[in-house]
């Protein structure tokens, strides 16, 4: 077969973005988070994203992040900018600034805050894709937008090309697997998944990538996982799932009732890379909570049993 | 009794946003919804809220219909601007913007898209209140941003001086009388309702007043309602809550399943004001649909028999 | 107008079921709670509901507590029992079962477990009172069911007289107040909320009555309320309500975390019964936990400030 | 390592139960469902499950279906028997009849209508377990009884020897993986997704088998998927998995809001069997509504596609 290949595929982190002691974007370690990820050999980088806390920052802290983390890659990967705003006509203005500054694709999610249906996400994704020349990912994650992105709107907005794939957080893999069935035909289209633990799974049945948050942490431990795959060694994909589901342990570290779900796996993120001595800082954004001593030493132990410390 | 009574009470309704038929904001449509309600012996206005599509509209736009309320009102009544946004920081950043246009008052929500909680919803106020010299309103509405501000939360910010009171449109009355009892000593603590057919039992309750998407088609009808409570006619505020009950059968004009229930309550709302002549189309924010020929007709039917057309 | 009016309305508590200290079923204290029931001018008695932990006794159980407050009330009030089971023909079992051991009515919900619809549910209650011979009331308890009875499926069973009213329990204001206006032309159909601190304007709307709790603990409180009501004195209603609403706080006394909200709730009730002297032991059925010693003694500082004990 | 296998793994269907024209169950058809699926290879019947429309037996018709499908089976593989009952009195009363009926083992939900959390369903767990003298499985399934039960407590159960193992409905992919990894250790430990179209990646995680509804349609094609992931053939485990997903497209033939997401399931199932010549009629319990002509001829085209008539 002599298929061209998508330039969307395999490992894509979200990119985590590392902040200083007193609040602000942390440029020198985003450039070597950036690198990182780059070393570990990823082949994308997914820059403002829920892992980078887009929806944290303001304006002016997203374009610093899509700058910085462009600017180092310098075209070596593509770069998928979340454009992520509540309805249709502020996603257009935001993705449309951040393209100017490098994103190489757009990821939108369904609207939020507003109550939407299927309808209107539908001319929603018609607008965006309209209003700008990248490919643009749907992001389908009802956790946070609380609309779960219906498996045949996807596969029509796929077929006439408005979408080049979705990234799939939905936590649902029965309609994970529905899409990928029947998306299958769909030339360039890609299909990634956003959970840490089931991509051997979600390989298996046919998605053409990853967009692990995980990946900050162990960028190298989920291409073995996207080579094996590749080379039919389920056994060998099934075995690094396994220990990076060990790794994944560290956002578990948090104290019951401490933190909200979201700065726990986020800020375990930043702490082991702190720990791996990639960033300065774990500090997160406000209002979240960072982690403590006793749970940094909790990550510390996970990390060295897996041999990433 | 000689306290001096707060400025924020009776009847404050979320001003809707008229378009023109090509999508832009209808300023003289704006204006005259502005007049209409101030005819109709409104106490305050609530700009940019949910009613007011505020979700839908861009930074551009939010600030024209500040400025164009805020312009028409001249100082009459408080104006209160909803700072709608997912986060701390933006939020603060969008205060700041509205307050320098001519807001009195703000009112921000939870976070949302966020997963937050209780812990990082009370920094998140704090910090926007720490931010802006005007009060700040907590705006509980979970079936959007799907977080319920916890009633000690909420009485817990009122007594330091956080928040200046809470807009209420959580669907859970019970919590709304906790909340009514547990901060009736607050001093100029005001609490209002958010549901257009339930105002009677909430000002028997104690309610300092209401916010009802429906005041923008009958503002003189809730005003009414108002009148009666504050003079201890309950039985008049019933009957004229009952024939508000009836006006808000609009809502359900639209044929089930055409659109969302966002667009088919607001868009019952600007109907009906373009059937009453007060603005010149029923255009929605993109994405949203318009109510269609045969919806309107029943609107019609609805305003007739409530003679308000 | 000469309507005789319907036998249900007024006050009707779930009666709680108290159990011995080895868990059996406690007769002479349901007896007892009983007799204080009357004593305290309730105009019904519902039994086997949710307040009574219907779903964690056995048919055996179930038949016992039947007969004991039929036994008791020896047609003073009518008795109104909860055929509370997941599905349609195991309904219509359990109400043949109670009405035979003296059931004046009986109280199904929309199936459960089960996933339904709005088809299925109208089939069920049709199915119900096809079977049975005594007047059938609906119980709307999403929180339980997951499932919420569409108003407009209530009116029509109403009005075709395949049911006699409605208990809400559904938490939602605005549908409630929304069946009562759309129900109110059809004769003898009683509403009745479930919600024990929004009593006065649910009365204020337009309900027949109620089903409280927190009635088991103070029938007479809810009594005066009521009766306030009927003669139009809505301030007086409005207090006495805030007075039970304090009552109420005994259920948030359990120590955060420690048990379920339901056997938090009905714990709290039984605690304050047996504070009073009315039931022997606060033991609730298997595997909820009852209220500790700490939890005891806050309940009784509510229950003295409210002049209970 | 010589580890005599559980008895409990590889394909598990949950029976289906045939009804007569007017509704009673019909005993002929429900014994050549059995003998179907002990020829398609299974290696266990799930009687009594959420397939089997448990939710709508009355305790009589439930007995009669336990006996013929253990009569047919004659103890050639091991019948699990769902206990489906909401609080754990009723479910202990529910598994000791059914076990005196011929179940090997017994499958138990969460508490449901009750509100329940960890505690009460650990206790839950333990009084059944010391009640019965059979292997008990916890019976995952959130979207019926609305309580997830917490990973942690599973581990806890099974290493203590409470459970025997899990048949997860969660829908969650990420926890069921965790599940697996957290109980690798415990020796004869079973766990089950019953998640018709991930299979795969369920035992390419390592679970111990499978309970799919479908399974009634196609069970050698289950037994395929599940012998040719026993023999590590992954990429054949895959297209097996894609073929069975094709003909789960059964599910979706009835009109859109026609009936329950339940009755479309279970009766597509049924009317398969049907057209197979299986069972004769695809009468669904009441309330539920029948698959129509129009229906059926769909799901006969996706039957003809994938060889099944």
């Amino acid at each position: 077969m002599t298929t061209v290949a998508s330039r969307f595929q395999g490992v894509i982190p979200p990119v985590v973005t590392p902040r200083t002691a007193d609040g602000a974007i942390d440029v020198p370690s985003l450039e070597n988070v950036t690198k990182h990820l780059l070393d570990g050999g990823v082949s994308g980088l997914f820059v403002l994203g829920s892992s980078g806390e887009v929806t944290h920052m303001t304006n002016t802290e997203r374009d610093l992040v899509v700058q910085t983390v462009a600017g180092v890659n310098a075209g070596q990967v593509p770069v998928i900018v979340g454009a992520v705003e509540q309805t249709t006509n502020r996603v257009i203005e935001e993705a449309k600034r951040v393209i100017a500054l490098g994103a190489d694709s757009i990821v939108a999610t369904s609207l939020y805050y507003a109550i939407s249906n299927a309808q209107e996400n539908n001319t929603h994704f018609r607008s965006i894709a309209a209003a700008v020349d990248v490919p643009v990912f749907a992001y389908d994650v009802p956790v946070r937008t609380h609309f779960k992105l219906p498996t045949d709107l996807l596969v029509e907005l796929g077929r006439e090309g408005v979408i080049a794939g979705v990234k799939d957080s939905s936590g649902d893999d029965v309609s994970f697997r529905q899409l990928l069935l029947a998306a299958k035909d769909i030339p360039n289209f890609d299909i990634f998944t956003g959970h840490e633990v089931v991509v051997d799974g979600a390989l298996l049945g046919g998605a053409q990538g990853v967009v692990p948050g995980l990946g900050n942490v162990d960028p190298a431990g989920y291409r073995r996982l996207f080579d094996a795959a590749q080379a039919g060694d389920w056994a060998q994909a099934a075995a690094e799932q396994d220990r990076l589901a060990d790794v994944f342990e560290i956002v578990y570290t948090p104290k019951a009732g401490r933190m909200s779900g979201n700065a726990a796996g986020l800020g375990a993120f930043k702490t082991a890379l702190q720990l791996m001595g990639i960033i300065k800082t774990n500090v997160m954004s406000v209002p979240m909570l960072s982690l403590d001593e006793d749970e940094t030493k909790a990550i510390r132990v996970i990390l060295e049993r897996n041999g990433l410390i």
